[in-house]
């Protein structure tokens, strides 16, 4: 099992993003993507997407992708800024690195609703943990049992 | 049915805060205040409350404050610093009003766990609408119907 | 007199940028650059560059490039991430425009130390204002008599 | 010499804080503040107190008081809200603390001008070491001299 499928393993545990029908699209050093199909469970009282599942989608994309790049990663903080309303049937989240250095890693999340249109921008502040890479291989795959 | 009531009603209709299970415990000129029990689906891979959750209500409660004092209220953007991991029956969230000026609100959340311990701090940028309140009030009303 | 012109002799006056030391040295559509030699009255008690005096030069290319992109634009909100201290002889800010959709502006600064490192990460909100363009020149015009 | 005294001592020495006119007036567990008079030097193109000028006060006032709180502390992030444009003789910056838990801390500046009004609202994010106290004071001790 490649590093990639152990560490989608881990998080398909998440029982959030799970409730929200959020899938993982793709991870790779550049980016991760996140996707989820819009129901009507996900929308507000005004009808757009609900601000908390762009903000879970994003902070999701973010900790799957700084845990791909830099096992292991802790969230800290995240900003999210709203820029138009979502009326969409899918929303995409794209998770780039901007800087990494030393224990801090600052990260951007794009949000974009069907037609490619960005809905909010996000901004991730990740703390990287000394670990030992091949310690948290077997812990991945003890859990994942 | 008084302002409350009818704001209650409006955001009943917020499917997301369904979907996650978060009530509102209170709404007044001071604070607001929601909850939500803890089962699995709100648990991220570590075994704590997930991000997105703890974000999603905040979020809520802020919205449903600044709605409450100052109709209407648009959500402009929203940061949040993790302190603790939540490991909890339920969490609580209640916002408060920092400053508001002009079009311009600024408002802080605290998000504690059944110890009535900080696991997140929220601070939540609003923009206050000149909007007729009592045109407002018939919206609701109607939208409720 | 061009359009850049006028708007770089607007923001000549700003008299924190003066007494820091600040100087403009690019604005096109895709960034503005300023840049900033470094003596002792910039650095805090630990011997690095304050970080006001970091967050001041990201603020002020913000204001600069927002404003010659789309005027006129007025800043609601910064946020600051330090990623190194910066130990140098000079520090650049590069603004970049991340999205703007109606009034909303969302732009990222990146401060670099003399070895074009990254220093610390901002994020700008501005409020892109309906203005007359041609008003506005007329008073900058006479602003700089 | 008491411990306000030595950290005071040690702040004194702040190149930009001092270039900024900016003085501590006060500093117990409870909060900090700080104080500057407006100069020209101190003002934006448009005529009221620059927003660096602003977060430079904010972000002082925070680590001092970080710092006396729960030395030694380091700042990794702030974040500023304008509410409204500052015209006024002087400005103050008063730092509390929102929450401490381990090595994270949250705090809130409120900067108001001459009228007691606030004209920005800052959060900071700062990282608590763990150093040991009597060399910390002797690290300060000898620096000043």
């Amino acid at each position: 099992m490649t590093d990639e499928e152990l560490l989608v393993r881990f998080f398909e545990k998440d029982g959030y993003v799970k409730l929200s029908g959020i899938e993982l699209v793709e991870v790779t050093q550049e980016k991760a993507v996140a996707r989820a199909e819009i129901g009507a469970e996900h929308l507000n009282a005004n009808g757009s997407v609900q601000g908390g599942m762009l903000y879970t989608i994003a902070d999701f994309v973010f900790a799957v992708h700084a845990n791909f790049v830099h096992p292991k990663s802790v969230t800290q903080g995240g900003q999210i800024t709203y820029i138009r309303p979502a009326v969409t049937k899918y929303i995409t989240a794209t998770a780039t690195e901007t800087v990494r250095v030393g224990h801090n890693t600052v990260s951007e999340v794009l949000v974009r609703d069907d037609k490619e249109q960005i809905v909010c921008v996000c901004h991730f502040n990740g703390f990287v943990k000394d670990v030992d890479k091949e310690e948290l291989k077997k812990k991945y795959e003890e859990e994942r049992k």
